[in-house]
């Protein structure tokens, strides 16, 4: 049995995109059960917690055999190591995956995320608004790269891996945007795989708790007092 | 046999940073001979190479068995997973491995290289002067949280790991803006890890073609004339 941490509370423009997601996603896919620890900023600073996640970030996973694991990708890639559904059996083609699996995450997400945030965490600061054309030129230039490779393909090898489904969590985050939009086979894209039993049974299960969220605790969410990066992706 | 693509030519700032950079130090690690595949910037704008490597980037390999593989972090990874210098024989040792695997190309190296590309990239912008402090923050904050997970450890978990490997070369990155040097125990950890013999003989390897480079390719190399984000990182 695996535990799950993910957040009690997260304001709007956070639901549907913090990244126990891609975890949720994955382990439904496998049809693995899992139990949830749900936590709270105030747990994150904890030396409990960052000895679970040194970042002090969503989500982690506890297993029964001990182990004790970070960061979504690794995650995910754990799960589907033992998951015919999301990786495939042959040695070249496991390899191939975990190739779009660091493309989703070192690759596209990084110019995606500094984009979004700039309209959603420095919305009105005057560099914000003269940075946005090269962070949009640096986000639309991955995106056309991986519009040329697509091409007609349903998936970005010959079958659904746990790499198209971090891709698809990562490309949410322009959703909001439009800039998904600007690339129609994109959006078939991310219809096709948001349409999956697996991830919207994840979807559901990460929007639950949200919804008994009092508004005076979504407002003190908003923000982020340290100073630091938010510890959930923006929209 | 292996067959490494990197570049003939790299301007200054980015020589000692580019991505094949670890590649080369797995494979030395791993005892893997390779050949060498070197390419210009012509080179990777065509469709030979976009099948290769979809987004114009360097390394990708190219294996005996049919494997091409493209990702630093996936190539790594592949090579770690049979290579017991470089990976724990225990599958949760595996996974924690991957976990800080994830942590160096997500978590640190976004933040990390988002500050060093405002110095080297858009010095004198007005909006990279009043980016500059908080893009620090947010980098100087993951570096923090990594000092006091390693504390006084000589890895990120109970050996040297391939982990270790890629988190040197995205720490590398800060090597000259003086960040590292910031905390003793990071300056320490880097140059243990710079003096293992394999890192000496790839970083060799690896700046190799560029010491007869001619000047005037150079300086044609130092701007980026398509307005995207670089292929190599910044130092």
């Amino acid at each position: 049995m695996i535990t799950l941490t993910a957040f009690r509370l997260v304001p709007p423009f956070a639901q549907g995109q913090v990244r126990d997601l891609r975890v949720r996603w994955a382990l439904e896919a496998a049809g693995f059960p899992y139990a949830e620890r749900l936590v709270g900023a105030e747990d994150l600073q904890t030396d409990g917690y960052r000895a679970l996640q040194p970042f002090g970030q969503v989500p982690a996973i506890e297993a029964d055999d001990g182990l004790r694991l970070f960061e979504s990708g690794a995650i995910v890639l754990h799960i589907a190591e033992g998951c015919p559904a999301l990786m495939p059996a042959d040695a070249n083609g496991r390899a191939r995956a975990a190739a779009w699996m660091f493309a989703a995450l070192n690759t596209l997400e990084p110019p995606i995320t500094e984009f979004a945030r700039l309209d959603f965490f420095h919305a009105g600061e005057a560099w914000a608004a003269a940075r946005r054309p090269g962070a949009l030129a640096a986000a639309q230039k991955r995106l056309a790269e991986l519009a040329d490779w697509l091409g007609d393909r349903d998936h970005l090898e010959d079958r659904f891996t746990a790499a198209d489904l971090l891709m698809t969590t990562v490309l949410r985050i322009l959703r909001r945007s439009g800039i998904v939009n600007e690339w129609p086979a994109f959006e078939a894209h991310q219809e096709r795989r948001e349409a999956r039993p697996a991830f919207r049974k994840a979807l559901a299960d990460h929007l639950r708790p949200f919804a008994t969220q009092p508004e005076e605790e979504l407002a003190n969410e908003r923000g982020d007092p340290s100073g630091g990066e938010p510890a959930t992706p923006p929209p």
